[in-house]
């Protein structure tokens, strides 16, 4: 028997047939979406955004089903028969607002010259004064569940953008019947049955305990907010992960070829999902799904309120366990800007000559240092912090620099400070006794890069794994679409037979380790230095930036 | 009448040919020395030296006087006849071992294959353990010379390398009847009359109020340094520049093709020459010798200790005033690493579309920014900090960086650190009361960059004007000829006639100046922060990749 697990991501949908006996992928197809992310101008109208807007197309969602589903099956060669359940997974929080059939407003003539109609994708930003708006006001009220998200929400939330919408476009606001996750509007297509999955609802739209905020809180926030739960929501029961959503309808089953009635999962998150695709349902481990950003994915037993983490949510990741999440918000994008901005041609020319990436080449001549030889330490905050400082103001800092500093100094030095970053996290989760035991990797930048699974070895002194498939979401998608049909009683034991790791284990090596406690002691002291207040230069360089470009 | 200007530099040594009446240049000729900087191994023997040695030959300097006289009187085109005069200007510290009659040790078959035996150039930096020695026994014994000097001594000076012949080889100390620095070494050659400088004795030999330290203090660096004055020194008659040092003396005069007799004038050190050359001759000018790094040179009327400083020196720049000077270790040379080893090949492409050096195109670039557009501030201390933190041991730090930092940003925030150094010497200078009012600089560097030239004007808030000379040590060098040959009565005077400075004055922009004094704030926190013990971090990670290189 087969499963299909789909992996919504930022660019492109996936679909991978796996086989639900072992997790073995036996075909995949990938569909780009047209309208990709538009931030730019609108699609037809060419309406110009303003800046921070991210917005996608909805009907590339369901492009994707009919453009992927087939040429995955026709390319396995098995009879799609045989295929008993879908998955699927979505960035978050990437919601739209719809008619109560489900119908996207951007799909109505009226609507599509209209941006607060489309989809809000996950890194649509201009929702940061409601963000704003929405913590003062928590703060302010002694809301408990703030804690529950490090006591920062962000702009990228679900409550920021449906805030956005009433405050700068309330006909949109009005028009619309609910306002509701991609990854769940999706399902509701495929199956006609509304769901809201737990993990979106609990780490994007502040649900805690099964209760969102209370009405007089989001009334504080703006009169016409108060009863946005009963008004805009849609279903506030919240389905399981694993759970079957519903069945595919005899509509969408002709489209993609695929029997009718087979079993739909209930949504996921593409982070989240990779959890069960690498076994990491125990407490304990880290999972991290490592790209330009790092998401940091672990189980726990308990709730506890860790310092500056994105969250944690009862099932948000297996069903009952506290799913926790963090993140560092650059990671593989401070190394690509290193690579693209700052290194010299004579390495671009080597790298040629010996017939590598320059990633490639940077990496083999960092990896024959030393620990500690290249004198350097940096603050991995080109991006901003995401946990445990929560503050997107933060940016980079280097300190050490000779004359005799070169490229491939840095760039060690760079994937140094995100591995210390890293420690920083699991350093906050112990600090709340929520243990950290083992780390395993997933992305193409781990994979690819030895020297930085020695280094987040050696740093964090944790033994680390790689991901057994470069595909972790869609496989974790079609694990969570074997259980809903029942091939396998729950999530754990799916795990247990189609998970997948590599046989690598990287160990940490203790001469290593020593020297590292040193470096990132200093680390830690510019760390606090420059994120916690003693010393806000970050803060006043990027208002005297503003007031430049003003 | 002319007057000949000879600057010996690190490299070469360059002869100019001065109309005495104005201080125009009419012909020049440049030697390159054939040894140049030896710092690898010894000439002849091929003898290997250890690392942080630089010597010269002293042949070199010799040839320089045949190969370039000769060579400018000849392009010329006017009679020998009406030089009068002949001025020289040295790096300092670069003394040598001699014989009683002046002959290098180096010179005799017995010492050719002895390191010891050469000039120790300015930037042999081997004699680290003996300047550490001679600042701390200073401290001790409470000498009050020390503060004269900012609080340290420099490896680069005299006694540092003095104790470092008498602790290394004992028999080449023994067998020298002088150390005398390369200045007045090759003014005694050319006159047979022995001197020594005001300037490289006050500056480089600890020489304070006509006073060498005392015997005790010798006596406790080390019991043979005892007597070091009397048996080492040769003539403690101090020789005021602008003086007759003495006369050509026909052999040499034969050589090189000028009359016998004619006044050559006592040495000079290369820095300080240049103020009279830009008409620095009054208190509160601060000349700038901008290169790799860059000598502040500054006259006052009072004897201050001024944190930090190089030193200051009665009658060391100018007669009858103190002479300060203060410096900045990394200046041109940060601006060459950036250039050279962290700038992409877009733009290096993109500089030669442009038909520019990249220095230029990032210049050009760079200076299409509003003042802050850039968001970064760096410590300039890639080569360490000589004033006013006194600290080889410091490195480069630079915050600010996000993913949309580009090579013009750093570049500019690079030249902004070098500016703020600059500033942080003016105010230390200004806190005792020592006033700078005005910024003359002299060098490729700031003669090529306007950018350079209205920063440094912005940060500082002071007028910056331009040498007119590109050859400012030469024809500081001549202007003390001139003096000495009796054409002006004092260097005041002939920096008045033959001076040089170019028309243009760059003016502090008002609105510049207000960000930058914001920008400075912080600069000013960051050096105080990691340069004066708040944070250790840049000496504790020199140390961890001493042990990593070990």
């Amino acid at each position: 028997m087969y499963a299909i697990g789909i992996d919504f991501g930022t660019l492109s949908g996936r679909a991978v047939l796996i086989d639900t006996r072992d997790g073995r992928e036996i075909a995949s197809a990938v569909y780009d979406y047209p309208h990709g992310v538009i931030d730019d101008v609108l699609p037809d109208s060419g309406r110009k955004l303003p800046p921070d807007w991210a917005l996608q197309h909805p009907q590339d969602y369901l492009d994707t089903l009919v453009n992927t589903i087939p040429a995955a099956v026709r390319k396995s060669g098995i009879d799609p028969k045989d295929i008993v359940g879908i998955g699927i997974d979505f960035t978050a929080s990437s919601p739209l607002p719809v008619k109560r059939d489900g119908t996207p407003l951007c799909f109505l003539p009226e609507f599509r010259d209209e941006p607060h109609a489309y989809v809000k994708l996950w890194k649509h930003h201009a929702s940061q004064p409601q963000a704003d708006l929405i913590n003062e006001t928590a703060r302010r009220m002694g809301e408990t569940w703030l804690m529950r998200y490090g006591g920062k929400i962000s702009s990228e939330w679900f409550f920021s953008k449906l805030l956005q919408i009433l405050q700068e476009a309330p006909n949109v606001y009005r028009e619309m019947d609910q306002f509701v996750e991609s990854a769940d509007w999706i399902i509701w297509q495929m199956t006609g049955v509304e769901t809201r999955n737990t993990c979106t609802a609990g780490y994007k739209a502040l649900v805690q305990d099964g209760q969102f905020p209370s009405k007089a809180y989001f009334a504080a926030l703006d009169p016409d907010f108060a009863d946005v739960v009963e008004t805009k929501i849609g279903t506030t029961e919240f389905a399981q992960l694993g759970d079957k959503a519903g069945e595919l309808t005899p509509e969408i089953a002709a489209k993609v070829g695929l029997r009718p009635g087979i079993a739909v999962a209930v949504a996921n998150v593409d982070a989240h999902v990779a959890a069960p695709a690498v076994k990491a349902t125990d407490p304990g481990v880290m999972v991290m799904i490592m790209g330009t950003s790092t998401c940091h994915i672990m189980s726990g037993t308990q709730v506890q309120n860790v310092d500056g983490m994105c969250g944690v949510v009862k099932g948000g990741i297996i069903p009952g366990l506290y799913g926790y999440e963090a993140g560092q918000s650059g990671v593989g994008d401070i190394f690509a800007w290193f690579v693209d901005h700052a290194v010299p041609p004579e390495y671009h020319a080597a790298a040629q000559a010996a017939g590598l990436g320059l990633h490639e080449y940077l990496e083999r001549e960092a990896a024959k240092q030393v620990v500690g030889e290249h004198g350097l330490i940096a603050l991995d905050w080109w991006n901003g912090n995401r946990s445990t400082l929560v503050d997107a103001d933060l940016t980079g800092m280097m300190v050490g620099m000779t004359l005799a500093t070169r490229a491939p100094d840095i760039y060690r030095a760079l994937i140094e400070a995100t591995a210390f970053g890293t420690r920083v996290i699991i350093e906050a989760f112990e600090d709340r006794g929520v243990a950290v035991n083992e780390l395993v990797a997933a992305g193409g930048l781990p994979e690819k890069n030895a020297l930085l699974r020695q280094i987040y070895s050696d740093v964090t002194g944790r033994s680390f794994k790689l991901a057994g498939s470069a595909q972790a979401p869609a496989l974790g998608s079609a694990m969570h679409a074997a259980v809903a049909a029942g091939v396998y009683p729950n999530i754990q034991t799916a795990a247990d037979k189609m998970g997948k790791l590599k046989d690598e284990v990287v160990t940490p090596i203790a001469a290593n380790q020593k020297v590292y406690d040193r470096l990132y002691a200093d680390y830690k002291t510019l760390y606090d230095y420059f994120g916690r207040g003693a010393n806000d230069v970050m803060k006043r360089l990027k208002q005297i930036k503003r007031e430049a470009r003003a």
